[in-house]
């Protein structure tokens, strides 16, 4: 995608920063690549959590080919605050760290289970081998019995 | 915790917040319970990623009993967009949800096993019934011939 990306040519109607803004939408406008006015709530979103000089600031100091995953995050992380006031994305990384604690449980119950069948196989296999001996001894008594 | 906290009483020297902003620091200022002076980079990076403006007023919707939670979060946040401009939080997220894939595969193939497992337990029960019948009818045979 170039920098016009989601802007009429010709015409050069604002981007939807410019628009909310409410100023004009230069040629080089660093917000224009990334923030269409067909989806006016992605700046509303980052704006109203970061603040659009902070947004400008962000993005200036990054290199162009990071900029579209940075607003991408932003974006992610400013709904999550609208969302959530008070916990915003933290909420939803507390959520995950629970999520990984309940499987880290869950993989330690089930492997443990694995070396406790491996364990019952190992005896009972060896058990088995005892009593296949005590069988060919008792069929060794009866054949010399009956000799 | 009151208003107070991380301020000297009397003196009222400035919150972190004011001093960086070089405002007064007044009796009920919304940040000094939060941004207290001796801990400066606490307000530096929220005011760096949110803008001074923006946690003001998230703080001010916000009622007081949940005000110290949305500081926490919002200091995580940003201390997370100062370490990794481009992902922030969501680099965490990301990762975190890796982690579930990983530890979701590895529950799965644990669980495979045991089930795999229990079978082989259930198989070789019934065949170790089988070869007691057979053993006990060849048994049966020997007698009969031996008669």
């Amino acid at each position: 995608m170039n920098k016009e990306s989601g802007r009429k040519h010709g015409a050069l109607s604002p981007c939807a920063a410019c628009k909310l803004l409410r100023r004009r939408c230069a040629q080089d406008c660093v917000f224009a690549p990334y923030f269409p006015a067909d989806e006016p709530q992605k700046f509303a979103s980052v704006h109203k959590v970061f603040g659009a000089s902070n947004v400008n600031k962000m993005l200036q100091e990054l290199p162009e080919h990071q900029r579209r995953d940075a607003v991408s995050s932003m974006v992610y992380e400013a709904n999550a605050r609208v969302r959530d006031p008070v916990y915003g994305c933290v909420g939803a990384i507390s959520s995950l760290q629970q999520q990984i604690n309940s499987l880290q449980t869950q993989l330690a119950v089930a492997q443990a289970e694995v070396v406790h069948m491996r364990m019952r196989e190992f005896t009972s296999s060896s058990n088995t081998g005892a009593m296949d001996m005590a069988v060919n001894q008792d069929n060794m008594g009866e054949s010399l019995w009956s000799c």
